[in-house]
C-alpha cells in the first residue's frame, strides 16, 4: 500500500485515506467499517464533523471482527477552534479519544489557525463557528499556546504524530521556530483549481508531509451550495481526456494527480464502488506531462475560506 | 497634508513619505534634507538599507536649519532579520537611534517575519541575508519573542508606534492574539500587478494602517535585474490613458491609486522634480471606476520574495 513516511517518528501514513466530513452520523459506523473491509487503513475525522463516536464504532467493530488490528490502522482527527486554550485542547483530545474508544490517535491536527471563544461540550458539541447569538466570537489564544498542548499530547502518548491544517507559509515557519516537536503533517485544500505549489514545496522542504483535502474541487461543495460556479473537474476536458486515455475514472485521475505530487489524499465516499475506485487511484500512473497539464488548470480558486464566515478570519489573506 | 491616523496613539502618519531603499550613502543626507525642504514629513528607512547615519544627518540638518521640528517629522525604520532575539532587537533599536541621532522613532517595524543567525554589528553591518560563508543561516526565534521586544521599545519611549512588514494574514492574526501592543502599521508590497485586496482589507478591518512599498512595480527592481519581465507600469495603457486624461504623470497615477485605497506610500526618488511630483500625488483624485480599472491589472506578481534567496524562506507561500 502506498504511504507517506512522517518525520520524527518514521510512522507510515497511508497515501489514500477515507475522509469522513459530511458522512451522516446514521451511516458513518457502517461506511467506516466497510472502508476498512475494502482495504482503507486511514480514517480522517475531526471534532467538527460531528461523527467521531460513530466512526470509532466502525473502527472498533472492524478490530473486533479481526479485519484489522489497532496498530494496522491510522486514525487522524482534529482539534476544533473553540478548544485552542492549553487546558481545553488537552481535555478535548481526551474526550475525542473517549468518543472514538481509542487509547491514542495516530495523528492529531489543529483544524484551523483560528481561536474562537470556548463552548463547553456539555452546552453544545461540536460548537461549530457561531456562538449562541449566531455571531463569531474570537478568543485571543495564540497558536504557540495551542501547539504547546499538542506537544504534551505526544509526551503523554495520546497522539503519536501532530500537525496543522489550513496554515500559510509564514505561520508554518513561525511554528517551526518555536516547536519542540515540529509539525509532521500539513493538511490543506488542494485540487487542480488550487494547486498550492509554493506551500507544498515549502512544507516538503521542511520535512512536513502534505495531505490534500477537497481533491475533487467544486464537487465537494455542491451539496453545501458553495461550489462558486467553477466548472466541475470531473467534466473538465483535460481530466476527461486523460481519464479516457487511461481507462480510469476522472476521480481516479484527480487523486492520482495529487499522489504524483507526493501528497496524501482523503477522499470521502459512502458508496462501495466509489470507495474501491478511490483506493485504487494508487494504481494510476500519470506522466510528468499529464501532471503538468492538470496543474495548469490552477485558478487559485479556494473553496474553503473562513473569511466567508467572518471577514476577520482572513487566514488566507 | 494627507495623512493616516494610527490606532492606539492617534499619531498622524503622512500618507506620502520618502523611502530611502537604494539611495546611496554618498547622496542620502542631501536627498533627505532636500525632501524635507520640499515638504516631505515622513522618511522611511531600515537597518538593511545601510544609510541610516546619512539619513539621520539629513534630518538633523533640516531641524538645525529650522525647516522642521523633531515633532513635525515622522521617522520610520525597521528591525533586521539577524536581530530577532529579544536582547538583540532592543540593542539594535538603540544602535539605530544612535545612528540617526534621534531619541525616538515614530514607527519601528519588523522588516520580515524571518529570523536569521545573529551577526554582531562590529563584525559586519548591515548583515544582509548571508553569513560569512555566503549561506543563509536560520535562527529559531519565534515572532512572539521579537514582538515582546518591540513592545518594550514602546514602553521605554524609544518607538512611539510599532508594526510589521511582509506578513501574511494568518501570521498577522496570530500576532493580534498575543500582542499587548497590537501592530499599528503593516507595510507590504503593493502595486497594480500585486493589489493584495484580501490582506489590505483584513489589516484595515483590524484597525491596522497599511503602507504600500514598491508602488511603481517592476520599475523599482530594474536596477536590481529583478523586474521579472513584467511590462513597465509607467507605460501601461491603462495607466497612461488616465495619466493623459488628468494631465498627471504615470507615477502620480500609481501613487494616487494607492492613496485612493487608503494606503500610505513611500516612493523613492533622488531627483528634485520627481520628489516634488511624488509628493503632489495627494492632489490627484481618481474616480472609483479609475481605481477599479487599475486594480484590474492585478497579476499577483510579487517582486520582493525571500524565497528567491533561499527556498526555506517561503513567507508568501
Amino acid at each position: 500500500m502506498s504511504s507517506r513516511v512522517l518525520s520524527r517518528t518514521n510512522a507510515t501514513m497511508p497515501a489514500v485515506g477515507l475522509g469522513i466530513w459530511k458522512i451522516p452520523k446514521a451511516s458513518c459506523a457502517d461506511v467506516v467499517y466497510e472502508a476498512i473491509k475494502i482495504g482503507y487503513r486511514l480514517i480522517d475525522g475531526a471534532c467538527d464533523y460531528g461523527n467521531e463516536k460513530e466512526a470509532g464504532e466502525g473502527v472498533r467493530r472492524a478490530i473486533k471482527d479481526g479485519i484489522v488490528k489497532r496498530e494496522g490502522i491510522f486514525i487522524t482527527t482534529k482539534l476544533w477552534n473553540t478548544f485552542h486554550a492549553h487546558d481545553h485542547a488537552k481535555a478535548l483530545a481526551k474526550k475525542q479519544l473517549e468518543d472514538w474508544g481509542l487509547d491514542y490517535f495516530n495523528l492529531f491536527l489543529v483544524h484551523f489557525p483560528i481561536s474562537l471563544a470556548y463552548v463547553d461540550p456539555s452546552h453544545r458539541y461540536p460548537a461549530e463557528w457561531f456562538g449562541d447569538d449566531h455571531k463569531v466570537h474570537l478568543q485571543n489564544t495564540p497558536l504557540h499556546e495551542t501547539w504547546g498542548a499538542m506537544e504534551e499530547l505526544v509526551d503523554e502518548g495520546l497522539a503519536k504524530n501532530i500537525g496543522l491544517c489550513n496554515v500559510q507559509g509564514s505561520l508554518l515557519l513561525d511554528v517551526l521556530r518555536y516547536a519542540r516537536i515540529p509539525p509532521q503533517v500539513l493538511q490543506i485544500e488542494i485540487h487542480p483549481y488550487l494547486t498550492q505549489e509554493p506551500l507544498v514545496k515549502l512544507a516538503q522542504l521542511h520535512g512536513i508531509a502534505v495531505t490534500a483535502y477537497s481533491s475533487f474541487g467544486p464537487a465537494s461543495y455542491i451539496e453545501l451550495s458553495m461550489d462558486r460556479g467553477a466548472a466541475s473537474l470531473f467534466a473538465h476536458d483535460v481530466v476527461t481526456s486523460i481519464s479516457k486515455a487511461k481507462s480510469k475514472t476522472p476521480g481516479q485521475i484527480l487523486l492520482a494527480w495529487a499522489l504524483a505530487r507526493n501528497l496524501a489524499v482523503i477522499p470521502k465516499s459512502t458508496a462501495h464502488s466509489r470507495l474501491v475506485e478511490n483506493l485504487e487511484a494508487t494504481d494510476v500512473q500519470l506522466s510528468a506531462e499529464e501532471v503538468k497539464r492538470i496543474s495548469d488548470l490552477n485558478l487559485n480558486l479556494r473553496l474553503n475560506d473562513p473569511v466567508d464566515i467572518d471577514p476577520r478570519l482572513g487566514i488566507w489573506a
